[in-house]
């Protein structure tokens, strides 16, 4: 796929009280960064909303006139508390039903008519207009709207859809990035780090102090588009880090 | 502390470029939700965005203006994309300077004038207005401004915070839950459960689908303020499961 040379630019939204409870780690958005990474998209935006249409409307509307496109986890199952695919529906402006497309995945995997209950049919409740996004896990479907890749909250469902949705994308120029560990307070090294920041302004220079078993060190990652750009920042890093005085 | 009647509303705002590449999961929205669900304060909404200083206006002032009380985390360090403070001053329109208190705090960590330096005094810039947040751990203050809580990214230091802002926090009515692993599908619990929850209007049923090695099962979430509601939802749920036809 040929470069880009605008950006390409995403949301994550994260659909779920359990999330904003604290009982449940978000791990889809953490995958869907690194695969966007990946490819070149620029993520620029997490939210998580809880389980309340307001609530995802409001988000998706604001996400999608911003961002290139924006992908949704969660809210997609069988249950009374899966209301993102009517939340899209209203966020769009467009009906939903039961997309005929979908109810024959769903009889992909269940073939005995009583286990494709009424429940699981909501399942194939999909927006007028929305393509479907397939899923090798569980059959039922995500869909694509618009801009917006509606996708599953079980990790292994989701990216199963990822596989899907990936290839479809519209990719950027890959952001490289050098990590260097400081062995250096943060503090120590703000200004040469400063300084090294304002000769190499191509390339973003971002410092992560941590605290572990030996005290303050600092990661100092360096990402750029331009290669030439990258390489010579993360000289003048390390060489700023060799010349550094040492107590 | 007397329990509030009305909700007591929170949102949490990453900020952080690291997060959006992948590169670093977000531990602190973890762990500041499971503190304000003991304390009764409901998070809505979580964003993480990146090191720039639009990107942080526009959200603490979206999310100031909703919620009770907005926390950051990251961005307040020494170096020179450590912007938090700024941003947060442009987002109240108030002016920044180095804070005599917040100085006096660092002289206690930095004793040798030498190593308080320009870099390390960049983290005692601090809007006008501001209350400090003392912190045990690197002695840089968080601040607080109206009802945001501005706090460090390094976990054991954003802690160490929480630690002095939580018992400053209106306490709201503590949400109880209950917890049950159904031993069955979704789908096949789905219409029975809306039953359940049509019944127990008082108490949120949530379903979270998850895969082990054993394949597709389901935990079921009671939350409420209403510890009696709570035990007859979590009731009928078990009575439900146990009625459940399993093949």
């Amino acid at each position: 796929m040929p470069a880009e040379t605008e950006a390409v630019t995403a949301a994550v939204l994260v659909i779920g009280d359990e999330v904003l409870s604290g009982r449940t780690r978000d791990a889809n958005s953490g995958y869907i960064a690194s695969y966007l990474t990946n490819i070149g998209v620029d993520l620029r935006e997490v939210r998580v909303v809880p389980d309340d249409e307001d609530a995802i409307v409001e988000a998706v509307n604001a996400l999608r006139a911003r961002f290139t496109y924006v992908f949704t986890t969660g809210g997609i199952g069988p249950t009374h508390d899966d209301i993102t695919a009517d939340a899209i529906a209203r966020a769009f402006g467009v009906g939903i039903d039961h997309d005929p497309r979908a109810v024959a995945m769903l009889r992909e995997r269940f073939a005995n008519p009583a286990d494709l209950n009424e429940g699981r049919l909501r399942m194939a409740r999909i927006p007028f207009g929305a393509d479907l996004i397939a899923n090798r896990v569980s059959k039922a479907p995500g869909f694509r709207i618009g801009n917006v890749m509606v996708m599953a909250g079980v990790p292994s469902i989701m990216q199963a859809m990822m596989d899907v949705v990936g290839p479809t994308l519209r990719q950027g120029v890959r952001i490289e990035s050098a990590s260097i560990r400081a062995d250096a307070k943060e503090g120590d090294i703000a200004l040469p780090l400063a300084a090294v920041q304002k000769a190499h302004p191509g390339v973003a220079i971002g410092s992560y102090p941590y605290v572990d078993e030996t005290g303050f060190n600092t990661n100092i990652v360096l990402r750029s588009r331009d290669p030439a750009g990258l390489a010579a920042a993360t000289a003048a890093v390390e060489a700023m880090l060799r010349d550094l005085p040492r107590g």
